[in-house]
């Protein structure tokens, strides 16, 4: 998505330990018309399939869930990442190791919104590892819900979520994969750039 | 809003401490075509406010703020509940007690998303003690940007926050004031409803 891809390259910010921080339109102050863009893109990519439900995982997958629903014209539900009392016990849990905090924590999602019946589209912002996406495939198989597939803004497509996923047969959008970046540089190559095309 | 009240008369679940659950289209299950009409009656409600951003707070805010600032056209930030490597140490934070959980916790925005210049709009799903109001207050207050006012989702009036932030001369809109709840009968009543048109 090239929109995308022009955004992260004007306002992406490459640091150490192969982090990319989008805060400034992504994860922390949230450009929505941005979103309203990704979730027509989406929707272009999953036109064939039949989804009824979004499903992704707070916090920052929740923004552009919304907005992607609004596509889909589909009800949103976010995994939680800890068990409160607001939470009936009836609910679908599994385990997720943070790429970004490096800590185990819970996931979960009420039985009552997530069964047999629901074709699922899962939505986040990023994937690295493809620890959280795991988590929330978990769910779905735990819930009998069927996977449509996997709708992700930013891949780092030098680490190993992605392709493990692709290979297990997962449907995975990614509207910008990152083959490299350099913080030396700032200079960032998109797995499907032409030659040259990915700098800065 | 009569469309909201309708819909928390018929999905709400009042349970005891004085819970109302509305987690099957609010706060875990979220249906975003309602969050577009609360989106635009809070447009109505500010049409002569200049907001240029919308500040709400992790996690169930979220959904609600990208949605309302489609009406606005404006970006959302949303302060976040504890430090992540991936946020700078440049950021504005204050302490927060949750209703629901009990504890203290740590809130931040990243100082270069929140500022001079900027007509802040507070958006959330539930205003009860007013505590994350209080908290996202501060952090406006900090960062010397101007506060036009809070729109809320659900106020639980029986509860100190909303009369409290009025009181202070917070300009406070709120979509749904509940007076009451019985958890053995089901009733709900909205402060500004007429006579016997509170019940379920």
């Amino acid at each position: 998505m090239e929109l995308l891809k022009e955004r992260i390259r004007k306002d992406g910010k490459i640091k150490s330990g192969d982090v990319l921080k989008v805060d400034s339109f992504l994860n922390h102050q949230m450009d929505t018309d941005l979103f309203v863009e990704i979730g027509k893109e989406f929707k272009r990519r999953f036109a064939d399939a039949e989804v009824n439900k979004i499903l992704t995982i707070e916090a920052s997958g929740i923004g552009i869930a919304c907005l992607v629903a609004q596509s889909f014209h589909v009800p949103v539900v976010f995994a939680k990442k800890t068990q409160t009392k607001n939470i009936a016990g009836d609910v679908y849990t599994t385990k997720v190791q943070s790429y970004t905090h490096g800590r185990i924590y819970d996931i979960i999602v009420a039985k009552e919104f997530l069964g047999k019946g629901d074709k699922v589209l899962l939505i986040d912002d990023f994937l690295a590892n493809g620890k959280a996406l795991e988590g929330l495939i978990a769910l779905v198989e735990e819930s009998g819900a069927e996977l449509v597939g996997a709708g992700i803004v930013i891949e780092k497509g030098f680490q190993v979520g992605g392709d493990a996923l692709r290979k297990r047969g997962v449907r995975l959008e990614s509207l910008a994969i990152i083959e490299s970046m350099d913080e030396e540089t700032g200079r960032i190559v998109f797995r499907d750039d032409e030659e040259g095309s990915g700098t800065v």
